[in-house]
């Protein structure tokens, strides 16, 4: 800021003064840093001794802030007394080794320095030009993780492809939905918008059908195909042949289909292979969203999900769900980056360069919606190089080791049943039903009782019409005996219900 | 991570074994986090040491790097050293008090403090119950900041209408751009969506006709409004008026309006107060993107510019771009929420509860793309608190001032020109033509000679037919010192320059 004498004295209303202003002083930034970092590691520290789900009813902060922000400056002493003492108690603790909700966040040291890193320097990376290193490592570091994955080097920056990160899978889908979208109607003309079908299940993740939506493909033109038990609810590969068939057949234009690694509900897994060679058959754009369980395909023994993956147009994967990197962070691998290219290239005056226009760089403003992107990569390249891939495979392992241990408790106890298979670190179950009381009700009183207590957060979901409670093992702070003591509380609990149903 | 035996004691092809896997041990994580403390603030302390615009040719890192990722962890030590000696040389450093190109990213203290702590709690704020600190402190801060802009309580939670923080501008806009046209197509049905049509102006950030396609808008009906060096390349209503007609006359639906204050380009500022009495004439959803003068419009001074917002539907700026708060931060507000829930609303089985089922919360996925989403009020709570309204003020007007500076000693020197007025803190100019030369080569050149120097980066634009230089006052750590050293530099290059010419 500058120090010119016009700026410098603002007169306040209440007399006081407000000198220089001086908003990234080193000395001060260092000091104040510091102290945040202490604060952290004293929460990771104490972070199990929170209620795992927020206990506070809903407004409950309103009341305790002002209503305008402040005029004059408070200092760092008082903000952080009151985020121990009104945020905190707000939090639902996603970093508690006791969150089994929904997918866990997982997080790592080495994600952190990233993240602060590419926080401090703070480079817009839309053109090459704009921050080369952001770019260059970007590129390389999706191709190690591409590498890890043994993806095929269509997908590799070394081979013909490329791979970017994106914030998330929403994202990363809406991005090759256009891709897709445009190659179509580059040759038949806009009007042929209403014609173009996309393709998921009712295991898809529901950001699908709404980022479909946000690409302008009809209501009805979105198909979730139904699965059932006897599949594991994955696409059963001669439903989605009939239903495009049937849809060719109608006039339409089959445009789209989303495979998931790992739904959300169950941890499913849309049979890649099968798949691939009915979208390649009928020239559909395939995209694999293995945001959770793509993770897990760094170690040998799951690698056989991506099996077919050459078929596919695109695949994603959030390293937030399941590889140490803190949100956000999704990984975005293209067969032909030109196509993401033609849909989404933006070319302004302001924006151009010699490197750009010579052709010689990558731009990623032109892989993705926005125009401005952080230095992405380096949280991932931390991550990499801090732990190795022995450790992250050991990682995934161990994640797995814990769910299958808690699995076995499951069956070990004839009152409860796992209800559907566990793949990967996820364990979907319930109480048997019993004769004369509602099996979805009491099930539903067992998460309630399980999460009241602050003791745990876990989640439900109903698939194939079946209430189950989700164990999803992930959290980076979680141990094994963390585990065996939710299992011990979830069968106390049940006593309790049992005895008064 | 749990200690399951069988998981722990991987063999390594190498003979050698990793052991039990910690990735957030916390006294670990407080060592490392503080190195990475001193490492940043000791690059804050040098950067002005730096060359601003990196040196580096297309490739460099690939030379580098190895081209797979580690199998075994490498140390902190090692990292930190390639860092320095392979990251760094590849930066456009945007923290360098000498960049004045685009439009810089501010930083400041608090702000890092704030980001430090959103990604170390980690939480996924997709719904209330997932994370009500997030979620309400979200909804406060955003009435903070309506109340700084002295927006009507239209836009406020407090009022009838609310507020959003998203990553970019981009999003922002689609998701409006989306609930516009749901708005609509809602009542005609989906195949009328040939027949929206959406307008901005050559000067509207290139984003905006991106963003018109993702939404599925013909590209034949996205109308670019031809703007002149007469009203300073702002939109003039009249002509706006004309089209819209027109458009109507054609039988099409006229959809949306962009409006900018504060144009990539050059500032301009569309006038929002006549520009609003035709979208509500005519009913278009009329957004104002503000994403860099929006912030100036805390000071008195400027607020003028958002007069006639209550006639708008929704308004963004992003604080990343001038109130101190690193990527990515865009605020969003709009006046009827329940269009953008309409359009946005997802409700999968695995996110139900109890408080969205009674209706009583906010869900903040429902106003974006994505489901999962930071806690992203911290960073903007924590830069309202610690300096305060008076201090944000100052730092507005003090890089007003030395913009104002800069203009000055173009204006006294007789070979250069400004060419178009100074709104803020941007500075378009050029060298004045020359008989006998070209002068776009001229300027260029002098362009290439400045950043080439390695002491300042600046870019340039192309308006009217006319390039310029770009000078941009906005880095966190630039003072009037160095915007005087610029212009001794620019004048000295000039001699040379001219001498030649």
């Amino acid at each position: 800021m500058g120090s010119i004498d016009s700026t410098n004295d603002v007169a306040l209303s209440n007399g006081s003064s407000v000198g220089e202003f001086k908003p990234l002083e080193a000395e001060e930034f260092r000091k104040q840093a510091h102290c945040m970092v202490d604060f952290i590691a004293d929460y990771y520290k104490n972070v199990e001794s929170y209620p795992v789900l927020s206990q506070v009813e809903p407004g409950y902060l309103r009341e305790r802030l002002p209503e305008t922000a402040p005029y004059l400056p408070e200092s760092l002493d008082k903000i952080m007394s009151d985020i121990q003492k009104d945020i905190i108690p707000g939090m639902t603790h996603w970093m508690s080794p006791n969150f089994y909700a929904f997918f866990p966040a997982t997080v790592s040291s080495a994600a952190f320095l990233g993240e602060m890193l590419s926080t401090a320097l703070n480079s817009v990376g839309f053109t090459w030009v704009s921050s080369p290193a952001a770019t260059e490592l970007e590129m390389i570091v999706m191709d190690w993780l591409a590498k890890m994955l043994k993806l095929p080097e269509c997908f590799m920056f070394s081979g013909t492809g490329g791979g970017v990160i994106q914030n998330t899978t929403s994202e990363s889908i809406l991005c090759t939905i256009i891709a897709a979208r445009e190659r179509v109607l580059e040759n038949l003309g806009p009007n042929s918008i209403g014609k173009l079908v996309c393709y998921g299940s009712d295991q898809t993740h529901t950001m699908f059908p709404k980022t479909c939506k946000l690409a302008g493909i009809f209501p009805d033109n979105i198909r979730l195909i139904p699965t059932t038990l006897e599949t594991d609810f994955s696409i059963d590969p001669h439903v989605l042949r009939e239903m495009v068939k049937a849809d060719v057949d109608a006039g339409l234009i089959p445009l789209f289909l989303c495979a998931t690694l790992g739904t959300t509900s169950t941890t499913a897994t849309d049979p890649v292979s099968s798949l691939s060679e009915i979208t390649n058959e009928f020239n559909i754009w395939m995209h694999v969203d293995a945001a959770y369980a793509g993770s897990a395909c760094i170690c040998p023994e799951f690698r056989h999900y991506l099996d077919g993956i050459e078929r596919v147009d695109s695949l994603s994967l959030s390293p937030h769900k399941w590889l140490l990197a803190y949100l956000d962070s999704t990984c975005l691998w293209v067969k032909n980056p030109n196509l993401l290219l033609r849909a989404l290239t933006t070319n302004p005056e302001y924006l151009k360069n010699k490197q750009s226009d010579l052709d010689k760089v990558v731009d990623f403003k032109n892989w993705q919606i926005a125009t401005g992107r952080k230095f992405r990569s380096l949280k991932l390249w931390l991550i990499l190089r801090s732990y190795g891939v022995a450790n992250l495979q050991t990682h995934i392992r161990s994640d797995v080791a814990m769910a299958k241990m808690f699995e076995g408790f499951v069956r070990s106890d004839p009152r409860f049943e796992v209800v559907v298979p566990r793949n990967f670190s996820l364990v979907c179950f319930r109480l048997k039903p019993l004769p004369g009381s509602d099996v979805e009700i009491l099930n539903k009183k067992l998460n309630d009782m399980l999460n009241s207590t602050g003791r745990v957060y876990m989640t439900h979901t109903i698939v194939g019409g079946i209430y189950m409670l989700r164990l999803a093992v992930g959290s980076s702070l979680t141990e094994e005996h963390h585990v065996r003591a939710v299992w011990e509380l979830i069968k106390k609990l049940a006593d309790d219900l049992l005895k008064e149903a």
